[in-house]
């Protein structure tokens, strides 16, 4: 039996007679033999659309330990071909707009067309706000114990680019597990919306009615991003306001130029506490992705941001060696005080500090 | 008299006895004499506020030519303690609103001051515009002839960072040669203005009034960088609109937070065809020059600014030496091809990618 298997994994590892000739190189065999199982059982779970073997292989794509890394690269690779194959759908609005509880009526909204959806969050201020996104797991009831639906927080204390890392291989494995809708929930602060949006086929953007909030919005330039806005708690009282400021927002939408997905961005009312305006919604985004994939931009879009994920890697990992070299960082400090003390230039200190490497 | 020379050149320059018994190492000390004196004179001339000095330095920054970039150094370094004594202000807005006009009539109505004006200007987008900003001088009649101004047209055909390290450069020289107020001017289009922004004490939003075009100012977020709008053309017809549009902005520009400056942006109307609130604009910079050397604010800002130089040009230097690299050009196009088969991940080929270096 023993010898059964060192044969089969010289086969499949190429591992030579005499590496396996003392007792230390068998030990290590047998544990990479047990790594390989439990990978390869659950790339097979995954494909399998099994949630807990999902879930296992999201944790080591966030762990922080190389040899769980290097599983997880495996498990993304042998998921990849079949991944692509969902609707990645960003949400963004301020704390308060009603997040969590849209998420709950639209995702159960889905599974009960038959849909299977997974939600994830991008939060790189988590360590802040104490991982207040999607950690509440009871504001989404019911979506919690659907069994349709994933619900993953946000790995959390990372940088932006961890965390988008992480969450984008994660939606590769989600949608290896068969989820048909992909939901990246963030929260509506700093530059968390740029991130979801470059990850996402759609960008829908919650809205409150009236308190100057529209202006706000304007300024983060979050609103060019969206391709829909929903003015939520479009109810009782709010429901007139919602209406006015429908009407404004579709006005100020019209003054922007074309995207290059000819879309035209839509804006709906909603109210997510009574299940109103949800369908719309939904339809809304099947309209989108009907017109994007016929002229092509659907797959022109995932394109770009692979390659823009591709460069963003390879920048941030530049700048990362560069600044985080103990030598350049001893010469920028003294680069920093010879230009405030008006002794050089930036230009000529970067072109030192450049010449150090 | 040739050894006398010899002899001042190896004090200054430590040439070796053995290095100028050849005739070609006397030939190329006395190129190097040449250049040296011609580097001296020019940089006595521009201390000596010497106009023609100062724009052929200029030219020596703007040249291809590594020996001609190695005088600009030695000449900004020598500058450099000369620097910094000036008000530096930005001023943008899109084509048509009047900032040739607005510029005469702005520098004409501070040289009547006393003051010496240096107007350089930021266009990356001449090549494509036909450099006309600052090109038809004609519209700056007064200015052109006026012997305490100075007026320089962007150096064209290069990328935005190329631009704005000669802009920054060429704003050292011209406070070296005495220039009391510099104007950076740029067109209302792309990045430029971010690049102007970062390079200025004050910038100035010059503004029309109607016809939806105070919105699109709002989306680009040139609003947020402004520290004072002023709404040209406020003349004739135009005037009561442009009452209109100053209550309106100056509404807008109370929604966003407080700046770091503490300074509340100011709205104003003025004709610059008439002479009109252009006093006004110049008392606004004063008060917003006073304020801000009060509460420490206008240093912090150009420390910060030479920072962001400082980083912004390692980071161009890194991105370009990578990407420009043969094998990472070729292996590149490799990796975007297994990309979009769906065979790897952005991540995973960003780490490859970086493994080549």
């Amino acid at each position: 039996m023993a010898k059964k298997n060192k044969s089969a994994l010289k086969e499949k590892k190429g591992v030579s007679v005499s590496e396996i000739t003392n007792i230390s190189s068998i030990k290590s065999i047998q544990d990479r033999r047990k790594a390989e199982i439990d990978t390869d059982t659950l790339i097979a779970k995954i494909l399998d659309n099994d949630i807990t073997a999902l879930s296992r292989a999201i944790t080591l794509i966030e762990s922080k330990n190389s040899q769980h890394l290097e599983k997880a690269n495996t498990i993304i690779k042998e998921c990849l071909p079949h991944s692509n194959n969902s609707i990645r759908i960003g949400i963004t609005g301020v704390p308060g707009v009603g997040k969590s509880t849209f998420i709950e009526t639209f995702g159960s909204h889905l599974t009960q067309l038959g849909k299977r959806v997974a939600v994830l969050a991008i939060d790189p201020s988590s360590t802040i706000t104490k991982g207040s996104i999607l950690g509440d797991k009871t504001r989404m009831d019911a979506l919690v114990k659907d069994k349709n639906a994933f619900i993953r927080p946000s790995a959390s204390g990372e940088s932006l680019g961890g965390v988008a890392r992480k969450t984008r291989e994660s939606i590769i494995l989600c949608e290896a597990a068969g989820f048909d809708v992909i939901i990246i929930e963030t929260v509506g602060v700093g530059q968390s919306e740029t991130t979801v949006h470059s990850m996402v086929d759609f960008f829908l953007l919650l809205k409150l009615s009236g308190a100057g909030d529209e202006l706000q919005g304007i300024k983060r330039g979050i609103i060019e991003m969206a391709d829909s806005i929903a003015i939520n708690k479009a109810d009782g009282d709010n429901l007139k306001k919602a209406k006015i400021a429908k009407v404004e927002f579709n006005r100020a939408l019209h003054l922007y130029p074309e995207k290059s997905s000819k879309w035209q961005p839509k804006v709906t009312i909603c109210s997510a506490l009574h299940n109103e305006g949800i369908d719309e919604i939904w339809d809304i985004i099947l309209n989108y992705v009907e017109i994007t994939k016929k002229n092509k931009y659907f797959n022109q879009k995932r394109n770009e941001q692979n390659k823009f994920w591709l460069i963003q890697t390879i920048e941030n990992q530049l700048k990362s060696e560069f600044f985080n070299s103990p030598k350049i960082k001893k010469e920028l400090i003294k680069q920093l005080k010879l230009i405030e003390t008006n002794k050089t230039t930036p230009f000529t200190a970067a072109d030192y500090l450049l010449s150090l490497t």
